[in-house]
Parts: structure tokens; sequence; C-alpha cells
């Protein structure tokens, strides 16, 4: 099989074999494929696309070019969820230890963040001692006693799309849909999922800031899932204003505490209920995705979920008194600045694109892989959406180490919409996609 | 400037400047580009294509990447042609003296054959002792001198092409026009020209099969040459019958030696000549393209052309007894073998694609680049297009070192089509094509 020859078939339109694909993945981990070629075929499939089958090869493929998971014993109860990505986006911190207390066994493997997203991993390592690096073995003996762990990739998972993604990023090859999904779904599927459920962010702070775009990729990841024979729904969620009241790695975490305990705001609960009873539901523990959010509602607030969150923390080295005390033990700025309302009406919404840069710049997130972030800085929003605003009111408070300027309060109270009439918050839950084959 | 971005730029449909195409080349020649990045942008290159102002600039770019001639006092008359390559297309070996002996100055760099094309180096090498690798002065001396040259390309002219077109061989995007019209163009600019006559060959034996693409590829070439300060006039020309009476390097000489003395086949003596007379008319040397004919009918009849040619042979070290003695000097195949007629009938046609594969077979021609050639061997078409034929008579005399096999010998006479009814030849020229701009 000649890798020129799959480049002029994928060139003019045609259709890949199994065997093709197979070939190209395995040849990019044996470095056997001239570069300039690696990177006219991810162009051509730029250009011309992958259909289903294609797509579920290429994932296949990249999935088994390094280690994958299996659970002999909890296999249908393994489920997991993954997001397109956002701004405030802690809906994984609360979300893993509710569907353990649901009875599901969640192995959830995130990454960190990288311009202006946030990641989970960044977010849970302001946790005095959390180590997200773990081996198989750990993962799979902290699922087996907690339920769940959040955690980072290995080195052994999924290692073609490490190479493929480096390659897309500077090829002007990422914003292809079959490549964006085999890459998401490949580094889940290595984690041996039955059941997944995809968050797939639409507004200003995410990737796609379309819903046609959004409900393209959400209509790949699902039927590619369901190829892979993984029971897959994707929700579209809005993302134009910061979901919760945070942004940054340790108010984060202490709003996902809040929302542990039954207290946290109304669009972050409902964002982790639905995502938590949509997947309950595929997973097959409710008959409907409604009973799924209410049995997700309960562990919220009996204290279930909370107490599987600390149990993971500790199990994985962190210091779980932050759950009573997370004001104590987690890392604090050395100063906060509040910005308030510019005019009388009703907050609208925050343009969470330029919080999110505005967030990066002060420390909260990372311009290049190698940055450090600063678990402590970051915005807190202290009224929600649709509340009523004058100029009096205490909007956002900054929590910063004496490097605020002017030029970000600026940006800031620029991203602020202010209504002359009332705005009452809609839901986050825009459409929810399950796989029609 | 970041070649990310130009990716992005070319990839979304957008128009490459002048200084980015410039930084792409130069980048390419310096070895500074990551080869993944060359593969995407020439990808991205086939499908967006680039419009006239970016392939002069590309054109440009990749000339000055080497060498260029200059001409102070011979600039208007300096000329030359090209093919985009055909079977038994010896074209360039009596029109290159011809072009001489009617006053221009024609310093003519080709190539060696690839696949199913001849290349006229290959042929000329059949001439013993003619040597093809010249410095730039002594082309320019030999152009001084006798009016014409015909050599191959110095390491030093056009690097980036090569560089290039060693990459679009593998990555999918050889068959791209404007990168095929900078390809072209930048070489033979390299040279010095101020006019050049492309002919751009249609049919089996083409690397364009259908007029359309010929088309296409011809309108781009003048409009670029126009863009590059260089008169430049295309024709099409038909090849889906071998051109003359021979393929194979020495046969081709023989051909080339009997058309010079004024004795070729029709169809020989038409393409020269037309080809010829476009470009004395393009350079100025004629009112009109039919004097420009005569003129170089004129240059054949009367042995000016001939002349100009043993001048040529001896100036580079080859024997120029040659055009005396062609059967004498030149290489033979120790056997041949004629086919005769399969049916009575008119020869409609001889596929030249097979015809030229099975001269590549018996040692013609190369299928890489390190490949020898056997000068001796070839296929003689004995009879005219249209000439009437039975069982009894000879239509093709292989010559061959005793490799010929049945199934040549199959293919060849299933490659020849003979028509119940007369089917008078018709003019190998299609159309001109001049620069509208």
């Amino acid at each position: 099989m000649r890798i020129p020859d799959l480049i002029l078939k994928k060139r003019d339109n045609g259709r890949l074999s199994a065997a093709e694909i197979e070939a190209f993945v395995s040849g990019v981990c044996a470095d056997s494929i001239p570069e300039e070629q690696i990177g006219a075929l991810l162009m051509a499939i730029f250009f011309r696309g992958l259909d289903k089958d294609e797509t579920v090869a290429l994932t296949r493929s990249m999935l088994h070019s390094g280690d994958v998971m299996q659970w002999p014993d909890l296999g249908p109860q393994v489920a997991d969820k993954h997001s397109t990505g956002g701004v405030g986006d802690k809906i994984s911190l609360p979300l893993a230890p509710a569907l353990a207390a649901c009875g599901l066994k969640v192995p959830m493997v995130s990454g960190r963040g990288l311009g202006h997203t946030g990641g989970t991993l960044d977010k849970l390592e302001s946790i005095p001692g959390y180590q997200t690096r773990l081996s198989q073995s750990e993962i799979r003996a902290i699922v087996q006693k907690v339920g769940c762990v959040i955690c980072g990739q290995t080195e052994k998972v999924a290692p073609a799309d490490k190479r493929i993604y480096s390659i897309r990023d500077i090829t002007g090859t990422v914003e292809s849909i079959p490549l964006i999904t085999a890459s998401i779904l490949s580094k889940k599927a290595a984690a041996g999922l039955s059941s997944l459920v995809l968050d797939v962010k639409v507004g200003i702070g995410a990737f796609m800031r379309n819903i046609e775009d959004a409900r393209a990729l959400a209509q790949s990841l699902v039927r590619v899932g369901g190829g892979l024979g993984i029971k897959t729904v994707a929700l579209l969620t809005e993302m134009d204003h910061p979901i919760g009241s945070t942004i940054g790695n340790a108010l984060e975490v202490r709003e996902s505490i809040e929302c542990l305990r039954g207290d946290g705001p109304e669009d972050l609960v409902e964002l982790v209920t639905v995502q938590g009873g949509t997947l309950l539901h595929a997973a097959g523990k409710v008959p409907t995705v409604k009973e799924g959010v209410e049995k997700l509602l309960e562990s919220l607030e009996n204290g279930a979920a909370l107490k599987r969150f600390a149990q993971m923390v500790e199990a994985v080295g962190g210091n779980p008194e932050v759950v009573r005390d997370p004001e104590g033990i987690l890392p604090k700025a050395k100063s906060t600045f509040e910005i308030k309302g510019t005019s009388k009406g009703f907050l609208k919404s925050i343009d969470s694109l330029e919080a999110a840069r505005v967030a990066l710049e002060l420390g909260a997130g990372r311009n290049n892989k190698e940055d450090e972030v600063d678990p402590a800085v970051g915005i807190e929003v202290l009224i929600p959406r649709g509340s009523s605003v004058d100029e009096e009111t205490p909007v956002m408070r900054i929590h910063h180490q004496g490097n605020l300027t002017e030029d970000h309060l600026q940006r800031l109270e620029s991203a602020t919409s202010i209504s002359a009439h009332p705005c009452p918050p809609k839901s986050r839950i825009l459409e929810s996609i399950e796989n029609q084959d």
C-alpha cells in the first residue's frame, strides 16, 4: 500500500478502506511516512472529509496505537463525559463523583487548558497534593474503590493522536470534523467506555461559534461513537456567558464544591444534572433522562457526590479537607478588585471569550503548553444573569497578584452587556443529539 | 510571516501576496519549513488554485532561487519552445537549429524522459560524443556562435522548482495548473527569454487527456508568461498517434535529420514549422505567422537548418558527421521485427501511450530517474496515418535487443486501429492560444 496512492484517492474524493487508514496511522507512529505526505493527506481530508466508516476506522487505528483499558467486570457501567471546551467549565468536577454516587464507573481522562479555555487538570491541581499523573493500574484501583477518578492521559494512550494532532496544529488542518471526531473519541475510547455524553459547546467562548457547526460535530461524534460500540449522546450547550460564577482554577474548585454541596449556581447545576442524567439513561441505569436528572440532583443534595469527591481527592494524594474548608485550603490571590455596573438595567451577559482572555493574562491560563498557571487568580461573577444592576451593584470580583491593569478593567466593562429590559436567563441546553443509525 | 498563517489563508480561499509566496519559496530552499507544512500548502493550492498574480509571483520566486541568464546584446532575439511531453516528440531537434537559421537565438534547456514520454537529452545523447552538461558560459558561447544549443539544466537553475517538484511528486499535487505553470515557466524564464512557444499536447499519449484541461493549462501558461514579460503563445496539438514515424532515441535523431534535410514526415514538418513560425512572429521577426511558417520551411529545404544542427552537435563534442550518415553513426539494435496489418482497411491511428510503453519496456525509456536508456531500440511506424493497409502491409518495425515478447507484439497489434473507411490525416494543430491581457 503506497501512501501517495492514498493521497490521490482522497484528493479525488475516494473512500479509504480500513486497511489503508491503518497503514497511514501505523506509518505515522513508526515515522515511516515522509512528513510532507502526512501534511498533504490531512489537507486532502480537510477538503474532502471522511465518511462515517472511514472516521470509525481512523478512530480505531488511533486508539489501538496505544494502550486500551478493559473492564471485564464493570463493562456496562463504565461511562465518561467530554466537553469541547468552554469558559468557567468545571462541569467534570461535580459530575464525575455524582455519577459514581449514582452507580456508574467513571475513569475520566482529562486535559490541560490552552489559550482561553481552562483545563480540568489545572483546576484539580489547585487542591494541595492532587496528583494527576496516574498509571493504568492506579486508575483501575481508584475507579473500583471510589467509582471515579479524574486524571491525565498517560503517554501510552493513543500516541497516534498526539502525533497527528501536533501535525494538524501546524498545517491548518485542525478544523476538520472527522479529524476532531477521531481525536476526541480515540482518547476517550481508550478508557474502555460503554457510554459517553459529549458536551458540545456553542457560542462566543466555544470552539464552535455557530449552532450549525456544533450540530455537525455533535452528529459526527454520536455516529462514530456508535460505530465504535459506545452509547453516545451529545448535548449542544450555550457558551456565550461564563458557566456558573467563576473563571480561574481554585475559584472553580471552590464553586464545584458548592455545587457538590447542593448549592451551585442554577446553570452549573442544570449542566451537571442533565449531562449526568443523559449518561445514566444511556447506560441503562434509569428508564428516562428525567429520572436520571432527578437521581443526579439527589446525589448533590444528599452529600453522596461530595463524599465521592473527597474520596477521589484523597485517593490521588490531595487534601480531602478541601471539601469542608475550601477557603482555607485552596490558594488565594494577593488582591481582589470589584467592578460595578456601568448603567442601570439587567445583566444580559458577559462576553466569555474576553473574560477568559483577561483571566489568562492575569495568569489563570497558558498561551503555550510549557507555561505555568497560577491557581489563585481569576474572575468571580457576583450576580446571576438577568439580575437587576445599577452603578452601585458589584458585578465582578477580580482575584489578581497585583498585575491588574486599567486595560483589563476596561475590557471587562466592555465585555458586560446590560439591557434596559428584563432578560431572564434561559436553559443552557440547546439540543440533545442521539445516534440515528 | 508564519507559514501556518499562509496555509490557513490559502485553505480558506485567500490570496497570497508576493511577499508571502517569496517567504514560502525561500523557506523551502533554506530547508526552514517543516515538510508537513509544504505538503499541506501544496494540497491547499491544489484545491484552491492560485490566480494569475499569485502564479506570476510563485514563478518569479522560483526562477530567482537560482541563476538567471541575461542577454544584454541579444535580448529580443532570445526565444525558446517547451513541450508538455509526448510520444515520438522530437520537434525540438529540428526546431532549434531552424529557428537559429531564421535569426533567433535559442538557448534550449531540455530534460530527460520519464515514464512513457521521451526526453530530448536522451535522444541527442544517442549521437556519439554529444555532451548535454554545459556551464552557463558554454551555453552563452555556443548560442552566440551557432545561434542555438540544446542542453541540460544546470544544478543552479531554479533549485526551488526541483525541491518543490520532488515534494509534489509524492504528495498527489502534480496535477495543479498553477503549480505546473510555475514549474515550466520558472525553468524556461531562467534562460532569459523574450519569446516562448508552448506545445501543449492533448490526447492519449499526453499529460492532458482532454482539450478542456489542455486549454486551461495553455491559458495559464500564456497569461503567466505574459506576466513575466515574455511574449508567450501556446499551441494545443493532438497527441493520440505517435509524432512522425519513430519512437526511440536514435530512431528519432535519424528522423529529425530527415526533417532537417527537408524530408520529414508531414505531421512533424507541420509541427516544426507552425511552432517555429509562431515564435518568429511573437519575436517580431515576421509580420504574420504564415510568413514565419514559410521562412521555417525554407530553412529546412535549403539546408540552413541542417548546417546549424551539425554546428551545434560539433560545438558540444558530438560527431557532426551524423547529419551525413545517420545510419552509420547512430547506434543500432541487434534485431528488427516487422508487424503487418491485422485486417484490410485504412490506418486510423496507433495508441501512442501503449506504443510508448512497449518502447519503454524494450529499453527506450526509464521508469526511474536512475535507469539507463538504450539509444538503439524503438518502434518505427512504416506508413503514414490514413494509408491503406492489409494483412501483407508492414505497419511497424520494432528495433530490439532480443527482448521482444509475444505480449509486446499483441499489445502493439491491439494498439493499432484499422478503419474500414478512408480516414485522411488531419492537422495536429488544434488551437493557438495567445495572451488576452
